[in-house]
């Protein structure tokens, strides 16, 4: 709504302008715009859109169509300082043309070349046709086309020519999901950016416009589904009253391609049915399931199915009635499939009797059921093989069980990497695991090759992060942690990527393409993983942080219910070494691997050191590679994270008058609030496993400033994200 | 941060365009700007402000006289078109010009008129000295300028004559408070407005400017108490790392004016100090209470105070020594004493054994320390004696204890009248309460004399309002929300005014100040209280919701741990009748109240038939003034009550298109649920009490679609702002 004054002075330029300064003013650097700020590109780059992108043809006829058309109008007045007009027919000689070979008859010509895409991919190319200057942007769905203009935006937002321009991108990704793990009351366990997205309460009658703008950022990077609901569940996300609310978000995001899917409670057939059981093989819990699963398609035609936790920390499972995990996925691929709906079904499970090395559980559990579930199951497997710690070796399970899809299952959400304030980009953690290499078919088998398919040959591949995403006005809790979002997102499209390609794009999208900005600002994304890894758990270490909530250092935590939620069971630290021995002469977990691999995470002298106490038990005078002993090179790899932290700091010091005020302060106060805590976790860290080894520390190196017991002694019962 | 294109093309006046735009755009509708939006003013208007207002002199020394020019920098370039020069000396012969005697020379000579305003008072005149044209904001303390800039900007968005401009205000109440009940990990009991706006983990290193924009808010309105954390409190908030955190929230408030309180649990010496007991008459308990208030003071210079629950609702205080509520709170009181802090001291308790009506307890346990409490103590009452309900009488404590400050507490957020979704502006509650007369020293010792301790002679005043206020974008849930805010701060400032003036002034503020905008709105908020109360608890039913969350409604809620926290206990209905004999026949609450007072509620010719029920118990067939029985204008209470809701969405029908599309979709959905919301009270509440009364409905009341098992049935487990 223009005000009375605007309208009287203003014509086209003073709307542009005025829009310019709602997305580039300081009024509107709150990170809500994400990398969608459509900012004024360079004065000469913007001449030099404004000839070629002078008008834009789009067909309007369907929902996505029309998301389309609604993307540019927000973003092209943004770079370019004008608003193009968007017809339907062309009228010049030049012009910027999206559309199907069915949609757009300027399409049409080319449209064996776009037959060759795959189902959501695009091209973008700079074409002559009919003696006039085109920038297609066409796809053979209206879903790719989309994919196409976000592309294309992010290039303008990046100031690239358009000159010769060529795209052409298919994902290889089919499923490329968000798992919230919010609950219906808002809370969302493991979340650290404010309550869920999904008021339940005001929907189905109040489609806040952040839904769409939730859509949106999604759409930009092509993820296509999103889990609502915890994957420890509540029956009632499947009554009838929050089908209705979820029914009226799969409204809102549908026109962007995105499907809802629910988390499933094994149980439900009691708690909502009323019935005495949820065994697979009966036929009432089978006929239960099934007009279930009609009762949702009725309300959502393209559901896209469910996410299972089951028999796993305490969820009920088929196990609780002696069937198997595949049992328990076919039972609702079954109700699923006349709809093309999928199971994805999770490998996280560890059982509570059993007192194997939980990083062997869910091998022993699924890989006798290889080839047996339906076609219409994806078994989700975590990165690694114990919960999503600062590093882990790849899970096992990835090229163990060919006839099987295995969908990657990622953390977006930091529950064991300092949380929102810690400064940690994971595109490198994800980079490096779709990398690793499973050698289960040779050389060049990698992670990222059984999740895209291609080592195995499966159609049904998928990617899923669980999301950071809440109601904080950044989104993520944080200006960095978007970064992470996107580095998923785009992983999801591609494994393929480089983390730091993707991280030179966000930092440009985000905060500004001028180099003296982006240089940095990747640098120290690119150098934040590993320095997260030197002061939490480095040199292999794992789950050593406090009961619960996982805020800060906790590697002294031992008793409770279970010997794996505790730390000493994963470090076993005494006055002799420290380590956990994976190798034939302990748990063998690296027998699960295939034997090339198996033989150098076994062997102490090839073992790589980043996993060195993730798979030996050794001395502490145990000499590495730069010489020094094992507990000197610990110690000193506990100080070094901390120095890589004042490291950002000084980093992002050198950013201050190149960054709005309001980010810059921002992201300060977090770079402190982590340094604090860097220093915390390597000081009590220190003071603990000195406690054990008896040693003294290196020289240089000052003692904590307390003694033990206080690290031991700090509590934090409202440490966010908490497990309940 | 302007953007490079931006400022190539730009000059003062594209500036000033672009601030526009983006105050005045859809871009910025989603409620945050509350009543500060700072929209253009009318063509001519704004000329004339320009003339008037084209230079500010204002004083920059102390950070609440740069607060004043900042909200100058904010709002007059919004509304005016142009950002005059603000300048500590004058230059022209016309201009704004803010100060105090001793912050401002061309204050000064006003001096004598300044001195008879209160502390917080404030002048706005028009003057000719030394020969210019002066608009004055003048003060004793700069506090009083500010506010009075907050006074003058609604002036100009209202687009007020400046001519002949004579306004002095000062404040009739001295703590004019904000209790928030918050938990320390952000979870709001009784909250709709999402999680807590204090982010205790990213304190205190991190101060989001959103904290900046509350104490604005609130100053805007005169609001100068905050107390953080819920009277259900952790001891935790008194620890030195929630201090520290509560110390930063206070640095950045303290420039608006604004203390900070916290609610202190009774039994901390325990919890923290490690002490045996929490006696108040112990000395080890004295001292460390002494020695925490010093600590708190070191931080936080101008603490105010703490606010207690004690001996409620299973919270601990000093009857769990034998002692008494004074000697709790003198406890605290003498601590406070040498730091100038205050004891706010809740009446709201009720024992767990005493069988008596509750709507006595808090009486009886209270009117006997009449004149016990140190001078720095205040008891803090709920305007009515049962628990905020959609309509209660006054509480008998006020006028009851001459002796003895007492302190209204409302409640803001709307627990028991619609959560955010129902439109519901309190003004006129508050109103109504405020005005009650109490008799006690005659005809005119009304509440509002009680509280502004006029009646009694009390310099140690205040109200305290339950705060609506979270995260969301809307600040309190919904658009209509803000008005209770608002209507909160402005009655807290004088108890004396208008709830209609406010709901005028808060319209044209919030949405427009066009009649056409601000009659229907106005029309909506004045009949929207009397509305719940019919479809809740019309004619003095009270108590009646759904237990625990207390959504939706419960009439046939009985059992559990208390009958007090039952329904039935509440309306006693059954076949013969309906409602809670309160008279010397029954309970003999009446008996509280000066005798003018009782005499009229005591009787069942002269009690108000609002409050019938409440105080007397019925026979269905009791013939009403209207000269139905009472069954059948009970039923038809409830009908109207949907009728008012289906009539206020009629109204906000009639803005569509004088509204920005986002808040007028925003409210018109919260309509829609406020309707099925009305529609479902009355339903469940006519089919549970036609189950006791067993009368046919009357001619033309259709029947429930639903037997009442159906209502009994629902179960709303995710239901917000539960208390836990």
């Amino acid at each position: 709504m223009l005000t009375p004054l605007f309208r009287a002075v203003g014509g086209r330029l003073c709307a542009a302008l005025a829009l310019l300064a709602c997305a580039g003013g300081a009024h509107a650097e709150d990170g809500y715009a994400l990398w969608m700020r459509y900012v004024p590109a360079a004065v000469e780059v913007a001449a030099g859109y404004r000839l070629q992108l002078g008008e834009v043809v789009a067909p309007d006829q369907t929902p996505t169509q029309r998301a389309a058309r609604d993307e540019l109008a927000r973003g092209l007045p943004g770079v370019l300082g004008t608003a193009p007009p968007i017809r339907t027919d062309l009228a010049g000689d030049r012009a910027l043309v999206l559309g199907t070979p069915q949609s757009s008859m300027l399409v049409a010509p080319f449209r064996e070349d776009i037959a060759t895409l795959g189902e959501d991919g695009y091209l973008i190319r700079k074409v002559r046709s009919g003696g006039r200057d085109l920038l297609l942007v066409a796809a053979r769905q209206d879903i790719g086309v989309l994919y196409g203009v976000f592309h294309l935006l992010r290039l303008l937002q990046r100031g690239a020519s358009l000159e010769s321009l060529d795209v052409r991108e298919s994902p290889r990704v089919a499923l490329r999901v968000l798992d919230h793990w919010d609950n219906l009351d808002r809370y969302v366990e493991r979340g650290y950016a404010g309550g869920s997205l999904w008021d339940w309460q005001t929907l189905p009658q109040w489609r806040d416009p952040r839904y769409t703008d939730y859509a949106r950022a999604n759409a930009s990077l092509g993820i296509n589904g999103t889990v609502l609901n915890n994957v420890n569940a509540s029956a009632l996300s499947l009554s009838p009253a929050y089908l209705a609310k979820a029914a009226a978000l799969a409204d809102l995001f549908r026109p962007y391609g995105i499907r809802v899917y629910l988390s499933a409670r094994f149980s439900a057939p009691i708690e909502l049915g009323g019935l005495a059981t949820a065994d697979p093989l009966n036929p009432e819990v089978q006929r239960w399931w099934r007009e279930k699963v009609e009762e949702i398609y009725a309300l959502i035609p393209d559901f896209g199915g469910f996410l299972v936790k089951a028999n796993s920390e305490g969820q009920p499972g088929p196990q609780d009635y002696g069937r198997s995990h595949a049992d328990g996925a076919n039972l609702l691929g079954d109700a699923l499939a006349p709809h093309n709906g999928v199971v994805m079904w999770r490998a996280f499970v560890y059982s509570h009797e059993v007192p194997e090395d939980r990083a062997k559980q869910a091998y022993g559990e699924f890989i006798g059921l290889d080839g047996a579930f339906r076609r219409n199951v994806i078994v989700q497997v975590k990165n690694g093989p114990i919960d999503f710690q600062p590093r882990e070796p790849f899970h096992p399970l990835f090229g163990a069980m060919p006839r099987t899809p295995l969908m990657m299952e990622f953390q977006i959400t930091k529950e064991y990497l300092g949380f929102a304030t810690h400064l940690v980009y994971l595109g490198t953690l994800y980079e490096e695991v779709l990398r690793a290499d499973t050698r289960v078919r040779g050389p060049g088998s990698t992670v990222a090759r059984v999740v895209d398919g291609s080592l195995h040959g499966h159609g049904l591949t998928g990617i899923a992060g669980v999301a950071n995403i809440g109601v904080d006005r950044t989104w993520s809790g944080s200006h960095f942690d978007q970064a992470n979002w996107y580095a998923f997102g785009r992983l999801a499209w591609n494994p393929q990527q480089s983390a730091r390609a993707i991280a030179e794009d966000w930092a440009a999208l985000t905060f500004s393409p001028d180099p003296q900005v982006t240089g940095p600002i990747v640098r120290m994304m690119m150098a934040s993983r590993e320095a997260a890894v030197d002061y939490m758990t480095p040199l292999g270490l794992h789950h050593l942080m406090a009961r619960g909530h996982h805020y800060g250092p906790g590697p002294w935590v031992d008793g409770g219910p279970r010997a794996d939620w505790t730390s000493v069971y994963y470090h076993r630290a005494d006055r002799h070494g420290v380590g956990f021995d994976r190798t034939s002469a302990g748990s063998n977990a690296v027998s699960l691997y295939a034997p090339a691999v198996a033989a150098e995470y076994g062997d102490l002298a090839r073992v790589p050191e980043s996993l060195l106490l993730w798979f030996h038990h050794v001395p502490w005078d145990h000499r590495m590679r730069s010489g020094q002993v094992l507990w000197d090179e610990l110690v000193g790899r506990y100080s070094r994270g901390v120095r890589q932290v004042q490291s950002l700091q000084a980093a992002w010091a050198t950013l201050q008058g190149r960054i709005d005020p309001q980010r810059y302060q921002h992201v300060a106060a977090f770079l402190q609030i982590q340094q604090e805590e860097a220093q915390w976790w390597r000081d009590a860290s220190v003071a603990y496993f000195q406690s054990l080894s008896g040693r003294p520390l290196p020289p240089g190196e000052p003692p904590p400033p307390h003694p033990l017991s206080y690290y031991q002694a700090l509590q934090f019962p409202f440490a966010p994200g908490d497990g309940r």
